[in-house]
């Protein structure tokens, strides 16, 4: 008899279960419910990569219907909405339907507001197949896509029934995409934990990401839990999200660069809202240059131009977070500790680009 | 000094305000609330005739922006959506602005579904101002649009606010447009209240329906407030929809015939699922008479082909009612009581078409 330890987390309604005892909950679950008809929705990559995987420890959903999407992000649009929704018409899902997302963050967040939305809400299950879907989009809800430049405009907070990681998955990434998750796992010691980010700085930590993967969700859970609605603390998940957003909506939509990755455009906000944080929030020099210095070592630097600077800055104007046309960001009065609200003027944030340059 | 008497209800968290003080409790709302920015939607029609009414007892109002779409339920799509959002983003509405929805259900539902999914949600307040907006899409926190001829295929449960009804908005209305609603009227009597039905047939009643507005909505709030989430009891609402949406979607998306108004619709729906209320779940042949004749006399009789019934019948297939392929109905045991998750057969499909007809 093999006994299976599983690390599990609970997020509100939601579960969320690590590893493979996790597909044996997954089973039960589909037994449980009894759907009328489930759907696998893939993108093209994880139709052929991490499809066979799923199908090996699930045989039981070999009557499933898959729907695949192209990959990348200038897919997560309201279009390729607007397909997956057709063909769940066509294929008779109705409320008691399922919708599986197995895939990166595009899949998951796409998917989730799929069948959010989809006959008024069905149900869906998250397998999160890249490491920045795994700690990052698997935990709060956050569902949408985007509208334009404008990202995750639409959208709806709506929990998965429950969250499966597997990072068995990660296997099927390049270097690049796991890269990017990394990012996402940094802030989260940056913000929340120091010895947590004294540990992702050591050599390997890249390396080894997926030995980290259950402290952060673990991390971004307990912010979560404390604000569901973003009312007032999740703010801080987006310590690097504003400027980062901004950046790679522009390199999304300007067709001169090419597209950064989220993580990538992430970990540039960071190191501009680390500089942000030593004029407006009290984070030490000296911690930012630690900050610069990791993320560097990891992230290749951005060249962006005095135009392309601009062109960014305008994008600000549309980030969510702000109120009242007044811009808001998340940052640090230390490492491992974040703050929410703060203003910073025009003058401020282009220092932040000339210290990230330099 | 002068008292205002005000009905109100409460449904859930919403609150639901009828006639003229119901704009003070607005107003002390937009006062608590301090949105960053107002947004007005309207269509063409109550652009013009609805919104003068509304700036004229509103002042406070004069900075709001008004976002008109096309009117029509062939608007209540996507596309439209698109527009909104686009036109929200671009004038930078942000997650602390309001959307005022003016107008009908297609105005009501689209606005509450572009509000609901802008920036993963935005608060709403519904001021409907058609009959049928004021009995029906009032209560209950359904939203939503259509995906080509499946009505409400996409949307979410979300609640507004408040709601204001103020029965002034019906003199905008033509007589069709205010038999539409009355058809949604004679549904709650005939599920829920043989008194209110008794009342709603008399002479006359049609055009003083204004006075039967709040027992409406008293009637579906009760249901709603039972099972908001439509697990069962709620699904009774669905009377006379079933059929009813099927040959609303038929003609809207046919071009041969003229498109049906919802209630013109409905009051089809209703003389058929009365017909197979009598084969399936008891209901009196005298009482299905009584309704047919009833309905007949305010809604004349609809030519509907052989050709033009198969079609309406393939559309049942996408009914958001429906579990793994079955179709359900809610009929009537009695006037004034119904039941759910009845399934009839092809052959008492046809039978209620010819008794309709004959």
């Amino acid at each position: 008899m093999k006994i299976v330890l599983m690390d599990s987390l609970q997020s509100g309604q939601c579960n969320i279960y690590f590893g493979d005892g996790a597909y044996g909950i997954l089973k039960s679950h589909l037994d449980e419910k009894e759907y009328s008809s489930v759907f696998i929705l893939t993108d093209s990559n994880t139709a052929m990569h991490c499809l066979p995987m799923l199908m090996d420890r699930m045989p039981g959903l070999v009557s499933a219907r898959n729907i695949e999407i192209p990959q990348g992000e200038t897919n997560k649009n309201l279009q390729t909405c607007l397909q997956v929704w057709n063909t769940l018409s066509e294929q008779g899902a109705d409320r008691h339907s399922l919708l599986i997302n197995l895939g990166g963050g595009v899949v998951t967040d796409l998917g989730g507001f799929v069948a959010s939305t989809y006959q008024r809400g069905i149900s869906f299950v998250n397998i999160p197949t890249s490491l920045l879907a795994m700690v990052d989009a698997s935990v709060g809800g956050k569902t949408g896509v985007d509208l334009g430049a404008l990202k995750n405009q639409i959208g709806v907070i709506e929990n998965p029934e429950l969250v499966l990681i597997d990072g068995s998955y990660l296997a099927t990434l390049d270097a690049r995409q796991r890269r990017s998750g990394f990012a996402e796992m940094l802030k989260h010691g940056l913000i929340r934990d120091r010895p947590y980010w004294d540990s992702l700085k050591t050599p390997g930590s890249l390396e080894r990401a997926h030995d980290s993967i259950f402290k952060s969700v673990q991390l971004k859970n307990e912010v979560v839990m404390e604000d569901p609605k973003e009312g007032n603390l999740r703010k801080i998940l987006n310590f690097g999200h504003t400027l980062g957003h901004a950046i790679e909506s522009y390199f999304l939509e300007s067709g001169g660069q090419e597209a950064l990755l989220h993580g990538e455009a992430i970990a540039v906000g960071m190191v501009l809202e680390a500089f942000l944080s030593t004029v407006q929030s009290g984070l030490p020099m000296e911690d930012c240059e630690e900050i610069k210095k990791v993320i560097l070592h990891v992230f290749p630097r951005v060249e962006i131009s005095v135009g392309e600077r601009d062109a960014i800055l305008k994008l600000l104007r549309f980030d969510k977070k702000n109120t009242g046309g007044a811009i808001r960001f998340s940052l640090l009065e230390q490492i491992g500790k974040a703050c929410y609200n703060q203003e910073v003027t025009a003058d401020q944030l282009h220092a932040a680009f000339e210290y990230y340059k330099n």
